[in-house]
């Protein structure tokens, strides 16, 4: 029998993406942020405008080179990969910059991943998958198989999704 | 209605990697292989282990971003891009500096094509689409939309696909 596809992304799932940006949003702004902050309202709703300043600094070398792993990613990844043909799917194309070092980050901190399972990409609705992990709606919502919406700072007030907090729901759900 | 969905590779099919390819390898022998030189056996058949030696050269920064444009694709693409919904899928994972390079090459030479449409994956069975033109039958061989088999001088001696030489071809196909 043919494995399950898990389609996984890569901020804000597998990379802390969201701890750099608000790093860069203190510090460009003296505000003194925190990932809980954002409950009953997203980061985005929050920070508007502003954060259309700062950006430009996910356009810039290094970014995506330098985030950090989430916890309990390289485990749990691990594990799904034995069990799951697991492909790594970043929408990453936004950012030409971010393309090499996406493949450096994965090759860097999930070296049991071949460059056979990386997928940078600019729209996943051409993604063919069993399983979708992912932070953002515009990405699931389209997604006909299962789908586990990943809880990041700017998407706590979207309903409707099976919600997993950390990697270690993703395991208890998955494996 | 929903257009249907194409995924047109790069190299062989919009990109001329076997012209740089022959450059190199005739620089590299001395020999003077022409395209045309490859009908009853594919150029692997007849480089064998000399391929090997000069593929590393695939690897270099640069080759990707050179390549020339296959004649016809430009303005065949475009008019693919205006019926279908069009997605440039290139296997590109394997060569990490062509990741960048692909993008800007795609940039200069089809600028109506949106980073929307840009997928580099390693392989090709995670691509949801209904029409694949591709130069290798490994990307073919598993698709189960309609398949066109890009004239190439490595898979000339390859049966049961539906050959198309040119992107006039092409153009008589979906057009």
């Amino acid at each position: 029998m043919n494995r399950e596809r898990i389609a996984i992304d890569m901020d804000d799932v597998m990379a802390d993406a969201s701890k750099s940006i608000l790093h860069i949003y203190n510090q460009q702004f003296g505000t003194n942020y925190k990932d809980q902050d954002f409950v009953e309202q997203s980061f985005y709703d929050v920070a508007k405008d502003n954060y259309q300043l700062i950006r430009p600094k996910l356009h810039e070398k290094g970014f995506f080179r330098n985030l950090e792993v989430k916890k309990g990613a390289v485990e749990v990844v691990k594990e799904l990969n034995s069990k799951y043909e697991v492909f790594i799917v970043s929408a990453a194309m936004e950012f030409p910059n971010s393309l090499l070092e996406k493949y450096e980050w994965l090759h860097e901190h999930f070296s049991y991943i071949s460059w056979k399972q990386m997928v940078l990409c600019g729209d996943k609705t051409i993604i063919q998958a069993d399983i979708m992990i992912d932070d953002h709606e515009k990405k699931l919502i389209t997604f006909t198989g299962k789908k586990l919406l990943f809880d990041a700072m700017h998407n706590r007030t979207l309903n409707g999704y099976h919600r997993v907090f950390t990697w270690e729901d993703v395991s208890k759900i998955l494996l």
